[in-house]
């Protein structure tokens, strides 16, 4: 079969090889879209060759059961769903508490292991699975349902964990809207009453985040923290989830969240805030803001954003693109010019 | 009647000034006890003269009711009881919610109103106070009550709020075990069922964390993450409190606390703890963990507080000083020569 | 001034009285609208003659200030508002934890003090208030603002209460779509992502709750428990929300509500549910599910639907009254014949 | 191997049965010991023949990993645990939130798989487990260990989800101290500032409650309502606990929970409380306070139970048995003469 592999720094191809095998807890899925995402792109830009075989891409993942491993129950060949992107130990004490994307297993600062950047990925005609990875999307077209398996889950989570910030009357920011940040305007408007105002250096791009439920948009660019400040009555954005991950972004978060407010560093971009506890009454951190980092999301995170995209309260914007033109889609969102989210069919 | 003031940079005295007029809505106290805090210190020793008249000290008050206003309903003569240190607004978003330490007429990065800081406080034979901010505490002892009103207060706020973090299995960390850090320890013993490590570069703050519940005392020191990452099998601290506040403790702070953990920055210290979003999987922030500076606490936490003193959870390490040695008291504070908490008896 | 007043059982009459004074923590409101309440009529039907003064009747209020009192900070004569509706003592453990609906001095089973129930309300030219029961509206309309001072905050608190109940993907049934189920529709739409199940026995407040955003429309009837199951795979709704209370919607909630799930009587209604503990296993009450009964709502829940009626997130559908027609609306809203909520101008 | 088993309505004994084979994901454990539960009299006493083939009893199983699955990871022969009661799906939007208990895949009322209640179980030399249901527990002592797998469970379960009723000042009753109750009582002090107070028709289980950390404890009968009532200033108890589940006991309950209060249903035991929505301010269930019948726990629980043992802030109070007396250990239950637990070793 054809897979879209990373074989070294900034080097990838498209190799023909064999189908896998699975195991007796195992799926094979046959794979209906794949989605591109900016992690995709820092494994492919990383300077150094972390390992000698080709690695196939892809956690965004949305297909149908082509085999069923000997143990596995409840499944049917044919069914329809997306891949959860954490295949983690399933029995630490975080696991079992839903929060399988800080699983024990991965230490104290690792990522838990993830398709497509720890191991093969979906960017091929078939992949094995974890059976307990597999969501089941009943009819949603596969298009839309691969962003939501990291898109969708990666904004997600960053918002449902700062729920208690999200009031009636509070007032989200959302920082950069490209295939998180168009998805995570849609899920503040779908399950929050909160006014979301949109900040992008491009106003295409805020443009967009007006189609998604954005009251208001912003330029990123000098005057952004005064205008959002001004919007609040100086007293700041009870959230602002940061989708981009630069330190111009992590400085804009920080000028203007509120005192108990959420700031949030959503996905897998940098940016060093600069946070500190006093002077006390002086021009710093604001009481009681809370600053995360937050990574992709739980198994329930993803039921929720299946069944939000199922309901139509979550539209991804997408451009599709064979899988042999996947070093293109790379190409083209590392030079931001992918709208949402590129999407790569088998 | 004497008051302890405040009289310009690193000048406080006893003073002789009038016992305070009342309107219909306050109460007037006759001071039973006064604790002496590090945010008094912070006051005493800024370098700039604040404002032209003398302030008298004091936020941490307990005593007996001396007078009612005319528009008050439900207190008595001679009831003994804590003040409640913010004098908030009371009918804003953030007051009528319960999280009056972060009142909207603060705007966003002022403390709010606070007896002893921005206007007359209680080191001194007689306080006026608004009659909403009176706690009963039925013969709770003055000088166990007067600490509860800010030393255990801001402790259980930062506390109660990283609750999530607290399950039983996890670990906390307690770096500073002086008048909020030794409270600290004994908070976390009664409301939750985790393991509590004492951190502090006096073994005699150890030996008192011991004393209040610590099932572990780790010397600050080059060695201390180590030791604590060792004792969490590498993953870290599930909550980590700081009540020392200096770059050091921030630093130690930064190190140990685990995926989704809690570090809790208590009290008007400082300290500038590096975070930063990435590099992914890089030696950098974990995954999920949150930093919050926390301020006081509400009023609700105010009577949590008094509700465990009563119920003899929480016991108050105290030195009694008369009123007159309270420039001593404000000293040997300075030199760190204070066993929990100094308490002023007028 | 003239105020529509209770008299005597099944007895109200518009009587020319005084207009109040005011005291230090007060503020005279001139009345703007005032909203009618089913809880009116439960006032009104009740058949003792509950005291010897006549009652001016309405909870619902919005106004302008007319006069302050000496004591009050903050406020400005002519600034618009909503009443909160319980008038409360302001300092045990509910009220500063922002539970003012629970107040320990109403006891255990008492409602707390509320204008046009317990003492004089709105349905009059003018009111006084408490300082702190007044809420900021900005420009809304009068005649949509009243109604939010407790039909939606009424609906408001019961479904922010089983927030954990309403996730995405999750089911929510509205039983009654009157003056509270209409608006608990759109609460349900604005701040939670889950599919909302209208029930009613007239097929044009189905019409009207579709036009809120119910999803599916149910006539309330010896099916409609199975439907709702069928709707479900047959776990039930994640939460039921009986506007109506009376036996039968009790019935019907108990029937359909899922593990786990939330069944809340909301109102003054009635209605007694079987619950049992066992037998294990058999067709009894859901493991894990709860039922409440919700009063009210908070000052902080007032502050949210003030919001989100501030957004365009709420539209109340409104019935307007010359005051002096309220004995008419009193007989339409007992009758069922009010689509929403009528609502009195003085 | 023996088995201690039912073999039709009131009738069990010790038969000998092959050693179980075990699949690629399952465990074979050596017993070490397995708890008596009043679950298994309510199968033991069951009037009606469930099934023609005999059951192994025993859902509360601490033992040794004798043999592993060959997909199984992570596990080491000679581990020691204890064995989680339910055996789920592990995929459904319940499972993957850490709601096992109330897996989908048990439909609306059913109980889901557990061992010893609807499959072979514990009580006997080995048992054939899942993988994913083995939690270690160190060198923690198997007759302490076994009732922690439901007994401190299910208590721990009922306790964590009335979390927000448990506030420092806040009063916990708990009615029944056996099994259950009595490690309850140890719970409440472990995880929550609360004052318990226990409540049983035996004197000496008011001992074992005090010897627990209850504060006081009383008889019950026609007094104890109000004997709560007066003990909380007429307010009632912020959380009642019925361990026992009788008519008389929810009776209890409905009569002594707060407004805003907790009254959870635990185990498997009946009664069928009155709760009515009215008549408005009546003699009627308080506003606010919710009912739940609470059923086992989850894994994250019996981790979190594991640990409290581990710390020693459980202790439970154990008689042992020979497995060959099985049958005695239940006929005692049934007549209340075990102090605490019994548990059988084989």
């Amino acid at each position: 079969m054809r897979a879209l592999q990373w074989i070294g720094p900034e080097k990838v191809q498209i190799n023909d090889i064999p189908v896998p095998d699975i195991g007796p807890t195992d799926l094979l899925v046959k794979v209906g879209a794949a989605g591109v995402c900016h992690s995709d792109l820092t494994l492919v830009n990383f300077p150094i060759q972390l390992r000698e075989e080709p690695l196939t891409l892809g956690h965004e993942i949305a297909g149908t059961v082509e085999a069923i491993g000997s143990d596995v129950n409840g499944r049917e060949i044919g069914e329809r769903g997306v891949v959860y992107l954490f295949w983690t130990c399933g029995v630490c004490r975080e696991c079992v508490s839903g929060n399988e994307n800080v699983c024990l297993a991965a230490g104290r600062v690792a990522m838990p292991p993830c398709p497509g950047l720890t191991m093969d990925g979906g960017m091929s005609e078939y992949v094995r699975i974890p059976a307990s990875a597999f969501v089941p999307i009943g009819d949603l077209d596969f298009l839309q349902a691969a962003p939501v398996a990291d898109a969708a889950l990666t904004a997600y989570h960053a918002i449902n964990g700062a729920r208690e910030a999200l009031r009636p009357g509070g007032t989200a920011v959302a920082i950069g809207i490209g295939g998180l940040g168009h998805v995570g305007v849609q899920i503040l408007n779908a399950i929050s009453g909160v006014r979301v105002i949109a900040v992008d250096q491009a106003q295409e791009k805020l443009d967009l985040a007006a189609d998604c439920g954005a009251a208001l948009g912003i330029l990123s660019g000098p005057d952004a923290a005064k205008e959002i400040l001004d919007l609040t009555d100086g007293r700041g954005a009870d959230a602002v989830f940061d989708f981009a991950g630069v330190d111009a972004t992590a400085r804009l978060a920080c000028e203007t969240v509120a005192p108990n407010g959420a700031y949030r560093m959503v996905g897998l971009g940098g940016g060093a805030p600069e946070i500190t506890a006093g002077p006390a009454g002086g021009p710093g951190w604001p009481w009681g803001a809370t600053v995360r980092k937050s990574l992709g999301g739980t198994r329930s995170d993803l039921h929720a954003c299946v069944a939000l995209a199922q309901a139509g309260k979550l539209h991804m914007e997408v451009e599709r693109f064979d899988l042999a033109d996947g070093p293109e889609a790379l190409r083209r969102l590392d030079a931001g010019h992918i709208r949402g989210r590129a999407v790569l069919v088998p």
